[in-house]
């Protein structure tokens, strides 16, 4: 009788035991730390890694916990893609272009020069092929590689004098990097890197005639309009999307549910950034107007453009050379782009031209 | 001795019951039913829904489970508001417009003629004070309302003949539903209703003289580019928003984590439709014009455009007459439109007319 009685306790302890550390098992917190390339409040920039780690804490009841390093953290914004291959982090924000130096087939995921625009752009990513290229590209760096969020279009940016020939380009002093610093270097400019902390003065003193940073959103805070009064319309950044790194073996250790609300997550930041940014921007360019009624918008001249085009394509010509991937990437870029333009012609194009 | 022992026992099996059945309720699994307006086949529209259902489950690991029922399985298309509010559906995907006989302040949250772009209305929407609007304006009808993907810039409809002037379209039979339909009847239009399963063979047999539908992605299939060989561009409905609701109180008994991703899973189902219908337009497009090579891109003449946008004002004014909510509503887009266009003009339309 007794010993009948213990059996059962024992039975019941271990049924009990094993039911609770099932469920507790599922309770377990996973912890993942992102390092960023922007500051802590280089909004919308670092929106998209703030929201990533609040809609995974929502989503997980708190089993998803991601810490976002910005660059005043890890002192190291450009080195991103390193320290998440090397695992130091789990996850990574930052725009792909930035890893051209060291590999690039990178260099087309931003955007390109005459490129696609963002809606384009993300039906190229999400039902043109674009992110299996991605991942194909980002394969032999053992990360995972996603949207992070667009900028839409990138302004040309600020000017002291306005441009009339391809020959006002020649010998102008102007602060363009990566791709389109070497467009421009490649029509007469002469590209300098200066510190972003340095621009302001730099363009003020004359040690600068010319600047590019991103858009309103962005510009507004740099106060560049106060200055230069000429803002010219894009051309080398129609749709910059910036980009999330996944370290493979860390996201292979996540439960099946984490992965997903993980990616989701990702998506969701990302389009939310570009639908912020396009606020941000007209906000801001409303406020520049009213304040600085004298800054023109204006385009380059025909033969500017022309040059700057032709100079891309000789570029891509040289850089692709041997590289049959990034051939590969650039190809599909290039087709999709095709189609693509015709209907946002038909679209919203002509519809604008009749309601602007 | 046994009577001590009897209560151990009682008290181990009454933490393990508790314990457990605390854990078990975490596990339990919330059933809720989507009613759409849409076929089961018609992507893309219907594809929110899908994707709804399987992004909560994918990210619940099975707690929340949407079951879709689409219209051939609830037979009531147009009854999604009332079976929403009324309960026998937690669930609705649909179009805001389509309530407007019911209460006209739901009009404007679909798209407006004339209005804004896509980006634009995203803008609006999540940072613009749009979302807020639209809880107000469903609030007396006890649901939630949430953007569920937009069609992009819908085109102006296939006409068998060229339009001129407003004389071409004095009694043209067109099918032309909704306000659009009641604007262009104000121009002389001869506007009818037509169900789709017969919308071909009435324009065949001349029955019709011109119908508007979506845009390529959807028209494609129902072959009207085979007969009608001039496809106009839009101004109706430029930016279509779709429409998730939510019933409040079946919402409000969900846990909170269960409750974010239902909320983040129509987010990121919107966006994704508007990319799969943009990829589904170009692709559409570019195998119709290839087919049929006559097919010819026309824009209304600039007569018939501003008869148009006349009617438009006229009846925006005396549907806001006594109206201060659709009068809070509409001014609240014109506003924000005013200076998204601004933005939108010096960002993707100045670079397109560079690079069409």
């Amino acid at each position: 009788m007794v010993k009948n009685r213990t059996l059962k306790v024992f039975a019941a302890a271990v049924l009990c035991v094993g039911l609770t550390s099932a469920l507790v098992a599922k309770e377990k917190v996973y912890k993942l730390k992102m390092a960023t390339t922007w500051g802590p409040t280089l909004s919308p920039l670092i929106d998209s890694a703030f929201n990533v780690a609040e809609y995974a804490k929502q989503m997980s009841n708190g089993r998803l916990d991601i810490r976002v390093d910005a660059s005043n953290k890890h002192k190291s914004p450009f080195g991103i893609l390193d320290m998440v291959k090397g695992g130091q982090y789990d996850l990574g924000n930052s725009a792909s272009y930035y890893w051209k130096g060291k590999d690039i087939n990178t260099l087309p995921f931003t955007s390109m020069p005459f490129g696609m625009t963002t809606s384009e752009q993300y039906s190229w990513f999400y039902y043109g092929g674009g992110l299996e290229l991605m991942q194909k590209v980002y394969k032999k760096h053992n990360v995972l590689s996603f949207p992070a969020g667009n900028t839409g279009m990138q302004m040309g940016g600020w000017f002291k004098k306005e441009i009339n020939s391809l020959d006002d380009l020649k010998g102008l002093k102007m602060r363009i990097p990566g791709f389109a610093g070497e467009i421009m270097s490649k029509v007469g400019a002469s590209v300098t890197n200066i510190a972003p902390g340095e621009l302001y003065t730099a363009l003020e003193r004359g040690n600068l005639d010319a600047l590019e940073w991103v858009g309103p959103s962005m510009d507004i805070k740099m106060g560049f309009h106060k200055i230069a009064p000429y803002y010219y319309t894009g051309w080398h950044e129609p749709a910059s999307e910036m980009q999330f790194l996944v370290n493979i073996k860390k996201f292979e250790k996540l439960p099946e549910d984490l992965r997903h609300i993980l990616l989701k997550s990702m998506k969701l930041a990302a389009y939310d950034m570009y639908t912020k940014n396009y606020h941000m921007s007209l906000m801001a360019w409303d406020k520049m107007k009213n304040e600085y009624p004298n800054i023109k918008i204006k385009t380059f001249p025909k033969e500017v453009m022309s040059a700057l085009k032709k100079a891309n394509s000789d570029l891509l010509e040289e850089k692709t050379k041997g590289n049959p991937l990034l051939k590969e990437v650039l190809d599909s870029q290039k087709a999709y782009m095709t189609k693509a333009r015709e209907w946002t012609k038909m679209s919203d194009y002509l519809y604008l031209k009749d309601n602007l």
